[in-house]
């Protein structure tokens, strides 16, 4: 998979691709990230690529025509499966949109700023519109790093235990159980002793259980 | 506001607050940030701070001792008004809990990482759990910076024009009404002629109009 990101931040992008399983996952080929600054596109003084907005109101737009050139520029080297625009009043992204992206080719992700992009922008460029949740950022940076983490987990060979992804939360509409890990008690807390019995059968039965009554009490619109 | 993010991967969350609004509202010290690494508290060898879960399966749990004694070293210097751990299970952020949350003196924020943290952290240690959305991230790490993100922009003076945050989606429950910058024209794509009237209460108008129906169409749930 190939993912072209546009925006005017590509250094707060940084960190989090240069880290953990994204970084692992461009290691080893699995999956290419290439960064764009919007800057490069704009043949304005200072390198402008926002103005105000007409009709008056805080906040600057992005501006249609440094977008325009950069998709474009990028269009002409390959064809892509979807333009994204990262917006707050987006198709709210959820796991079963993650599953499907995960099998593009193709993906270029334009980060918003400040106000937003020009709505022509939205109108004649953009495939895709997605929010990663019901709150305002600062920017789509950070919404576009969400949305190829969670893409990126599921390109199989990325986990490196492919079964961890499929026990997450949501890949089954349940949430996951409780989990427990080493020591068995801990200032008087312990374990629950399922769990400990080895008793594989049983200990399937009460993760099952667990799920679904984790489900039920926090998320029961999740069971439809 | 004082926000204490505690980690396995402090250096993944590096360039987002190196960066536009959070890189000011840190430099005019209107909010601080630090990172604990959960390695710094363990005294098992190789810095060992996760494990396999009891029961068996995919995936390692972040043990609870490290993370208890973190947050007890926090404790001890101040008080928290909330011990936040980052999880899909947990309740999912939106506007109106940002704008709560900005007003919060002390903060927390545990990021999980693999299958997630010991049980017995999230029933005794936390006080509120938050998701981001329903998706699974290979971490807790770009959920904190989300919330941190949608938190500190909220606070009084981080924006540079307060209005702006006012006038986002979702502050009224509607979405923005569409935003154009110039060229007025651009290959052959006009902005709506009303946003050159100068009349502002007909531009108003169109805006509220252009709101309700973009919310309708696309999210009338906010409409409730």
């Amino acid at each position: 998979m190939r993912i072209d990101i546009i925006t005017v931040l590509p250094e707060l992008l940084k960190s989090p691709f240069e880290a953990s399983i994204l970084k692992r996952a461009i290691e080893k080929g699995l999956v290419e990230v290439h960064f764009h600054n919007l800057r490069d596109y704009t043949d304005k003084s200072y390198n402008q690529v926002d103005d105000y907005q007409f009709g008056g109101g805080a906040g600057m737009v992005l501006m249609i025509e440094p977008i325009d050139k950069c998709i474009t520029a990028l269009k002409a080297s390959r064809t892509y499966d979807e333009i994204i625009y990262m917006t707050p009043d987006g198709e709210t992204l959820n796991q079963k949109m993650a599953n499907g992206m995960s099998l593009l080719k193709n993906v270029i992700i334009l980060c918003g700023h400040y106000k937003g992009v020009d709505q022509r922008v939205r109108d004649t460029l953009i495939t895709r519109e997605i929010s990663i949740g019901d709150y305002v950022l600062s920017g789509g940076e950070l919404g576009a790093a969400i949305l190829c983490d969670t893409v990126i987990r599921l390109i199989p060979g990325v986990l490196n235990n492919e079964t961890s992804a499929l026990t997450d939360t949501f890949q089954d509409n349940l949430l996951a159980p409780p989990v427990y890990t080493r020591p068995s008690e801990y200032k008087g807390m312990k374990v629950p002793e399922v769990l400990l019995s080895g008793n594989f059968p049983k200990i399937e039965k009460w993760r099952e259980d667990q799920a679904m009554e984790r489900t039920e009490k926090l998320r029961p619109d999740l069971l439809g």
